[in-house]
């Protein structure tokens, strides 16, 4: 680890190899969620996706469990005390989902032990999710008199269809990882002590093998175009994007390391080189 | 059965232990679709829907089969007499999945024997459709000359993906229990017999695990907020909902039988106590 | 084969049986792909789908391979000449994807060996995708420093659901036929050398049992309304589709040869029969 960065109270923040970590502390509360972690989540989220030298994040939990949901530990929800619940309070989930999809930098997430609630709701917006043999997964919401947050009801039939999401959501039970490998919750299940090395190898992959700024551009015309009445506008902004590629010394790098048969290194950084044409703003990324 | 309803004509309707049962009732017909069926399993499922006893649907088929698509005992297809196929006219199948997607109640279907047709298109704005081992599925429109309804071209894709929905509508084809597990058409496949008391297994589940509120909120989350461009709106209404926690005697029960690890012995009634302030208005719920 | 069209350089098209044949064909490239292979292809999409006695169309590649991706012969991609990477250019995948989205005639896609790049992107938009046991597939635009084209950013969430989107098009991996069958992106594999003669056979399947006026509004009402907000202008379109029914002679024959216990003999056509109502326009079919 390269970098051991700003002081966090409920989070760790470290660079090393161009992956930066961010790992929920507090493994005593078996990570419960708090408005303190929320916010640093959402800042170190910031902080890794404006620094070129980072090209990928892994988010995981450190201590047995990624995150058993909204910490209880005071036998209640956890409020902002200064805000508190006024009408342009935004809760505390969302604060990370959403920071996570307008990122620019691909996310994976390493699901040890528990992910409920809160707990799996920040990592839907994750582009990778990992989980371990043992992992347990639950949209308890139901089961607590509450509701799904995070913008959870907005990601979740995306990633496993309604007919999955209707019934996680509306029964709230608890599920294993083949349950969630087989919905496409998760992209891979391993061995509890290999989750952590499983995320790291395939963040070293991305690395080495593709380019930090058609990662951040593909990333967002999947968010961004996929939900368009028609394949038109995406059509017409593909039109800019591969125009642009003769300018692109990313784009000459990849067809001659290609031709070359040898691997490509890529000098494009994020965000300083990101095409200026791209439509969606940057009202998400605070 | 403590209640055995108005006199409908082509199905029943009954409610015990907190779940309504709604059963097409032309088994001589194999539960053949009709206009007058269509109306009453509309005015059912309102019915159900406001009536705060009621906490889930049963919808199955009495005999057989489930449904076997239109009627056609008359040789033709069975239109309304009076107001006639002018402009105002709406078919049949979508005058029932309207109405269950606007429900504040979830809908489990039991799919005995043959769903085709609008056997299945009705079935497809459930919250889960259980299969028997012995079930057959077929959105045959292709092979009738005829078109997809129910607005089955909605829900299809959000459930199956849309390969899947277009290989079964563009080809017509008649497919088995396990392609529907496969697909995810259907949540679970039973043995006949047990068909029915695995779908009251898990409506009493429901009943009892969760809160009649949050999951007319759940659902409804999904269905009209996962359409968005973005996550901003529904992270906007998950705030609001989140903030309005402290005052909802559900949420306090939730956490407290929690930390207690006691079952939760929830209160909240739908409609009556659903918030407020949701954006969606009532103009599907006749 | 009984019509051998018009005198294309990099594909070949043939009719027979109703079954329009379009294959890529510069096999010494491994059928690379240029600018006049894509207008080409866009031009006999569009002669297939305003051919009244085509009813399906199967689009394979001459060779070893369906298409490695953006022809790199020259060392560079290929741009169009004349016009130019201007702000009016429409890139060459997306010009095939966005026909092959307004068709009329379903599109069956037969993947022998390498679907790479543009050799899966102008495929996503097809009915049918049949791989070979020995198929490969890659988004790999990731990894040449360029971007996903083909408006392939829209179809590929629709097909394969948002991770395993995001997956395949930000790690650029490529992956074989058992992948791509378990994750829906392909509909069949089969032995490469019974690949075309399982994608004739199901063209004739379409032929022979379906109605080529139902099955070509039953394509666009899962592409064109399928992302609506709610599923009401759906049921709108669907009551006027079926108060149609008793005008149509495909309905009256597909009741009567279902009654019957027939084949059935449809003779409406494609596009002259079509509906006049349908409200998407012809802005896409060139």
């Amino acid at each position: 680890m390269t970098e051991t960065g700003r002081d966090y109270a409920q989070i760790t923040y470290s660079v090393a190899e161009r992956i930066a970590t961010i790992s929920l502390d507090r493994p005593h509360a078996r990570n419960g969620y708090t408005v303190t972690m929320a916010d640093e989540l959402a800042d170190a989220l910031g902080r890794a996706d404006h620094d070129a030298d980072v090209r990928v994040v892994v988010l995981t939990g450190n201590g047995r469990d990624f995150c058993v949901g909204a910490d209880l530990s005071q036998g209640d929800f956890d409020f902002d005390t200064e805000t508190g619940p006024d009408a342009a309070w935004r809760e505390p989930a969302g604060r990370v989902s959403r920071r996570m999809f307008a990122s620019n930098k691909p996310v994976i997430a390493a699901l040890n032990g528990a992910a409920v609630g809160a707990g799996i709701t920040i990592a839907l917006a994750a582009d990778y999710r990992l989980a371990a043999t043992d992992s347990r997964f639950g949209f308890v919401f139901t089961r607590r008199g509450i509701y799904p947050e995070g913008a959870s009801a907005w990601f979740l039939p995306r990633l496993v269809g309604m007919g999955r999401a209707l019934d996680w959501m509306i029964s709230g039970r608890v599920f294993g990882a083949d349950e969630a490998l087989r919905s496409g919750l998760v992209h891979g299940v391993h061995e509890p002590e290999q989750l952590l090395s499983a995320a790291y190898d395939l963040a070293a992959e991305l690395v080495t093998t593709t380019a930090a700024v058609s990662v951040a551009v593909t990333r967002q015309l999947l968010y961004r175009m996929s939900g368009m009445d028609s394949p038109g506008p995406l059509h017409d902004l593909d039109s800019r994007l591969v125009a642009s590629i003769p300018h692109s010394p990313d784009a000459v790098e990849g067809v001659l390391s290609f031709l070359q048969k040898r691997p490509p290194d890529f000098h494009g950084r994020v965000p300083e080189d990101l095409p200026g044409f791209l439509p969606w703003t940057r009202e998400d990324t605070t």
